[in-house]
């Protein structure tokens, strides 16, 4: 059922992307693709906000899985609203530009519908080393792991949308992460589970992640290099949301947050320019090398500059492939962690 | 806690307007004031698609009263993501034109998780002079009613959005109707309520007409005669939507037809040019008299032109009251016959 409608929806997406594409360009939703040759003479105008497209045929497959499964649960409901509220923003900002204050408060403010209707555990199990320490096995944290919650999200909708500047980027660590919360899914749901409600929990997330690794991937036909369209924060607000909404539905926040470690990194690296302590420019791009076509790291605070200037320099595509080796061997990583530890855990 | 709620709305919709309506102008998004004098030239622009600003107040006020009261019913998530999706088809209509078709089709996508949400009765109370020819005082209607419920937030989405074309008509119409609903649902509540599960409905109910009446007032000061603001299909989408949902969360949804009539009359009456059995120009407005400025009826086939033939020749401002009078008096009719009627429906 989700395959089918994932293959649907990276179908509709195929069949979107140059419809949207077509009208945002004659709209004037364009951007220049800085970092290619003859750009400055403004000829490759590319157009923008083409992540309606998957956005769209997100909404639309999750819609017709709810309906069709009769999974109506409160909270899946409230992660259609989410999603739909975070892919309005990114249109409105892609349209309008939304200043940066308005981009962290909206999501948090559209994330609420999922928090109240979350009803897993609002709590954290003690690592067994811990226990004597603390004496109990399982700490009730409330209110405030819900606002951590609500937190996740708020940084999960913003953090793809600050690792960008090369073609593929946004929708290509989308990929890796929705495969990734997919991969976790089907494994604890072919573990023992953990009883009926945390299987429930993993399907709800599954019916997320599925259709949107492929409207991704549907979108990546299109956005990889050299990128016929951009995605815009229409894509990279949704997908950050979406994701969120995933690990809260499914309750493994915690295994998102180890995923999304690219990141977190970013953005604390990120920090300094972004509370505007050191001087921030609107895109934070590497240089290019006119002669070689190469991209050098520039003094920006970002995950992308930092590769570059560790790797030293690299074509476009090779600097978006390395930090996509980065995401993928995160993955592997996390899951290498939750396996190590899972003894740590054990009620 | 609604009426706080609407309140704090009322006023963020008063406070959001100029600065979406700075926004959309500065990025082309306006429209000419084609009633008014001097317009040919092209010298009044009037901000477009501003509803976006009531819109996003009114999916605050919502998101909080829902996370406050925890009625956090599957049902009013899934009407939040309905009114999100509609503020979002209604935006992006706005900036790139989508097609006809696919403003009919979607609305029925977005309100299919309000109808799965859905938990009330499927079924019409026969009224007593039917019962001996049907020998049911009940007739359960199961999926037949909930088709009839989609047909609905169909037609609620786009109704208001084809009763327009001179200034204040769309907000002034929405206004009446939220009034009319949220009248409704307070007399019922008022009255024995029939029962815990018949209050909560119109509770939840109230809680999305009350913000819907409080945005619209502010949006108003800005929208009536002589228009500073347009609310484009953002706010007419949006808002037909939100009436819809407030009609099937409420259990009311034939009330909320009875209460429709005017825009069923425009709709039937359009049908020949919506279905472009004759000629349809892009807006079907009336004909203004360059000397004495006031509007003739037009040949195009709506409300508006119906009416200015049977009144005669009009101002913009009255053409607009005589409609919204017209609103005021089906609702009145409309709780006149369900008073005269009840009696027919007595279980």
């Amino acid at each position: 059922m989700h395959l089918a409608l994932s293959a649907l929806a990276f179908l509709a997406t195929l069949y979107l992307v140059p419809k949207v594409a077509a009208k945002t360009l004659s709209r004037g939703l364009f951007g220049l693709d800085i970092n290619k040759r003859g750009t400055a003479a403004g000829e490759a105008r590319v157009p923008e906000a083409v992540g309606l497209a998957a956005g769209v045929a997100f909404l639309g497959a999750t819609i017709l899985s709810q309906a069709a499964l009769e999974a109506g649960a409160a909270a899946s409901h409230a992660a259609l609203g989410c999603c739909s509220a975070a892919l309005l923003l990114g249109f409105v900002d892609d349209v309008l530009d939304v200043p940066w204050r308005v981009k962290l408060f909206l999501p948090a403010l559209a994330a609420l519908p999922l928090l109240s209707a979350y009803t897993g555990a609002t709590g954290v199990v003690v690592p067994l080393p811990l226990r004597p320490l603390l004496g109990e096995s399982f700490l009730e944290l409330g209110n405030l792991y819900r606002l951590y919650m609500l937190a996740l999200a708020v940084f999960a909708t913003n953090s793809i949308n600050i690792l960008a500047g090369v073609n593929g980027l946004e929708a290509g660590q989308t990929l890796l992460l929705a495969l990734s919360c997919g991969l976790h899914n089907l494994a604890q749901l072919a573990g023992d589970g953990g009883g009926p409600e945390r299987r429930a929990a993993h399907e709800q997330s599954l019916a997320l992640v599925a259709p949107l690794a492929a409207v991704t991937a549907g979108l990546l036909c299109f956005n990889s290099y050299p990128a016929a369209v951009f995605v815009g924060d229409t894509f990279t607000l949704f997908a950050g949301m979406a994701l969120a909404c995933a690990g809260v539905l499914g309750h493994y926040s915690e295994t998102l947050l180890l995923l999304f470690l690219p990141q977190v990194i970013n953005f604390v690296y990120s920090l300094p320019q972004l509370a505007k302590i050191v001087p921030c420019p609107r895109h934070r791009l590497p240089k290019r090398d006119p002669g070689t076509g190469l991209l050098h790291g520039s003094d920006d605070l970002n995950l992308l500059n930092l590769s570059l200037r560790l790797s030293g320099p690299r074509s476009e595509r090779d600097t978006a492939t390395n930090l996509l080796i980065f995401q993928a061997l995160t993955a592997a990583a996390t899951f290498g962690v939750r396996w190590l530890a899972a003894g740590w855990w054990k009620v």
